[in-house]
């Protein structure tokens, strides 16, 4: 391991994230609240940024260089971007864990009494998410000067799911095209909710943590609090958006819009948030007695916003009934797809699975077919197949650990379960009164929180680039 | 499809099926209750048998029979070992049930005030247990005069999981091996259970139940009943003998101690109960109150018979605290080893599945490295780890579908979610009042209990058999 590589990109993300807190501070001298917060964090994170670029190299770095930079380039993230908070009169811990669930759009939340804090805080709070939505990785290689083979590797070990993704030739073209579509359906997305009587404090901020498929909101009540089925809708369709492919989306604009009604994880994901809204609306009107038209566009949003591992509500849902609850515990394990902001196992890997689940069951009855499968018309290699079970098992198991730790420092089956599938899938709210939409992540134990925080941690970067760091192997020689 | 073959076999089955009846006629002769049940049973059994015996042919079986005569066949001996527990006044829905739960050695029960039944009734649902747990299929190529390679097709689609079964070249000579292992271990339990101080017919019942990892008892509060932590320990040990695999009972018994000790499968099984035993002992011990001897006690008796997916329980587990549960919870889900009478995805499944992740975490370090997986220092081919994969895919599905259906037919989460894999790996009780170990699966409404008995059904033949049955593969000429 050549540390000083890994210091110097360190240095390199924490100057960047510096120059990202001047804009809240920009936000607290527009509403006249104290400056002092994001002076003092401005100054912490671009010293220690300053001082880690001194280990300046030209050195080259490998495979595990880049697994370290990645993982601990978050990590990093997340302390510094909590200096604020701390800042604001939160605990470490607590400011610790609203910092990573930010950065990696969790939207898992400590606080209480959020309208308390200022607005400056607040932004900084969704600012956070709209980074860690598109990548922090990303960001860095689309603006850092030169990077070469190296930085494919980055990018790789941040982007969430299995996906081509070479928009280009050179990786550094594909990160600026990445975040030059998410910065122009954000903007598309402003402009929205503006138009629909939104301020623009709070435009931006949904904006923010609709796009990363966050869930942050400025106010208690979520989505709730806007009273406003027409914002509930834009929302709807903004995170359906952003749940899918951006390398798509891209495609879709700027070459042939048919490019996502042709691929077939858009279409499966489509096809999943449709049935389950309606079965789901069914539900509501059934066991709630809420009005058809109500129930679909309630159903629908809490849907989108729990496949898409966002984490909205616009309503308590954990007063739904049972069945309804069920339903949206399903679509929490699927999660969005691959190349979007989204978390969770996600579509194509789901999707793959059955696949092959489908061929191995035709080969039972006929021992000797060659059947191989087939995703958007290309065969699927036995080592793409072979990387999902893999990823897959190792989230569960990451899952059950972090269930059964919670379980054992006190918390109750659905609280445990859920609080760790939430922070895992990077969704945000679970279930039961403490970690439900209307609860808060308060209450969970020190211990419990740190298991959460890695969860978070382990999930965005999805699971491999943080467990290798874990491994003996990595630290060999 | 040739379809008589089909049930010219299923005939077979049927007139063996009739035989078996006659035992608990005895029982009843003995205890002098009326004898009509099972006379009808056996008249109605057998003529159904000889008339479907009448189909006779020479033609051989492929595949598709194969599959067909295993997955129906099962379903024949559910659906008329129930016409005992009709004939006893149970609801047909529920005699089905029950019936279902004991050939598939799941435990799961739908009688409300066990001890009314008569004792003739409640030994024939101990003994299909029995039948069921070494494998209708087994005893039937144990006994049929030839099958040749088509009976290896039928052995292998019942047997449970993965496991090298080749304890002869003959296959009949193996089923004769391991049906005279189970034998000979139920004699050793009875005598065992006899010394204790339990009458014949409680021990016998109990082995029936005990060695076919089924769990049915025939007192309402299972084992607590006995009040003897001598029984229980005895009950704990020939669980945990069930739960491993019966072709390395025989290699043990009669080759070499040390064979059992040289299992990777029964090593970590092995560790898996230790663990899990110690740190539930350790959470009774501290949320309860309970002696650390007597939580080891609980705990053993609890961790063996819920892995093994027995279901038997001591005490009302229901009642313990929610880090308690949660580890029971977790063992459901592993289940026993690979050619034991247990259930659950396995073992040996969950193994592969660790070490292949664990060599993709290395390949992601070290791409160019090649490290292929080891079993009992053997190379696991792909093929291998490909068909768990689908396996556990399918199992997920099944087991998804099943409560997400009870959720909608209005049971609680906890209670679809643990009534789902609880009859799916074969287990017996889950959580919750309702299907807890104290409670009885009536309360679930008819069309939830077909979900269930389907489960149940799926379950014990490993997913594969039942499952090809309804693909429009199995059906095309």
């Amino acid at each position: 391991m050549n540390y000083k590589v890994v210091l110097y990109a360190l240095g390199g993300l924490l100057r960047l994230l510096g120059l990202f807190m001047i804009i809240p501070l920009g936000v607290a001298y527009y509403y006249g609240e104290s400056l002092t917060p994001f002076l003092v964090s401005i100054f912490i994170t671009s010293l220690t940024g300053f001082l880690l670029l001194s280990f300046k190299t030209r050195d080259e770095w490998m495979r595990k260089e880049g697994f370290a930079i990645v993982a601990l380039g978050w990590l990093a993230a997340a302390i510094f971007g909590a200096i604020p908070f701390i800042m604001d009169g939160i605990s470490p811990l607590n400011a610790l864990f609203e910092s990573m669930s930010g950065f990696t759009t969790t939207g898992s939340s400590i606080l209480t009494d959020i309208e308390s804090h200022p607005k400056s805080i607040l932004f900084w709070r969704g600012l956070i998410m709209w980074i860690g939505g598109m990548g922090i990785i990303v960001l860095f290689i689309a603006i850092l000067p030169k990077l070469g083979v190296a930085g494919r590797q980055l990018f790789r070990a941040e982007s969430p799911g299995p996906t081509e993704d070479k928009l280009k030739p050179r990786v550094k073209d594909t990160a600026r095209i990445l975040w030059m579509v998410y910065f122009v359906i954000s903007l598309a997305m402003v402009i929205a909710l503006m138009l629909a009587g939104v301020s623009l404090y709070d435009a931006l901020n949904h904006t923010f943590t609709t796009m990363a498929c966050g869930g942050f909101s400025n106010y208690a009540l979520s989505i709730g609090a806007f009273r406003s089925p027409l914002v509930e809708y834009i929302i709807t369709l903004f995170t359906f958006i952003a749940g899918a492919n951006f390398a798509l989306h891209y495609r879709a604009i700027y070459i042939d819009k048919n490019f996502l009604l042709k691929d077939e994880e858009f279409r499966f994901y489509t096809a999943i948030v449709l049935s389950a809204s309606g079965l789901l609306t069914f539900l509501l009107w059934r066991d709630m007695g809420t009005g058809l038209l109500d129930s679909f566009r309630l159903a629908i949003f809490q849907v989108v916003t729990i496949i898409t591992s966002t984490g909205f509500s616009s309503t308590d849902f954990n007063l739904w009934s049972e069945p309804a609850k069920m339903v949206l515990l399903v679509v929490m394990f699927i999660g969005a797809c691959a190349g979007s902001t989204g978390g969770g196992i996600k579509v194509v890997r789901i999707l793959i699975l059955l696949k092959h689940s489908r061929a191995e069951l035709f080969k039972a009855l006929h021992p000797r077919a060659v059947k191989s499968i087939k995703f958007n018309n290309k065969p699927v290699p036995d080592e793409v197949v072979s990387s999902i079970v893999s990823f897959t098992v190792i989230y569960l198991l990451v899952f059950l650990t972090s269930a059964l730790i919670l379980s054992l420092l006190g918390s109750d089956i659905i609280t445990s379960i859920t609080a760790s599938i939430a922070t895992l899938g990077n969704i945000g709210p679970g279930l039961g009164e403490v970690v439900g939409p209307m609860g808060s992540f308060d209450p969970i134990p020190p211990p419990g929180k740190l298991v959460l925080i890695a969860n978070m941690w382990i999930g965005r970067l999805e699971v491999y680039t943080v467990i290798s760091l874990l491994t003996p192997e990595f630290w060999k020689k």
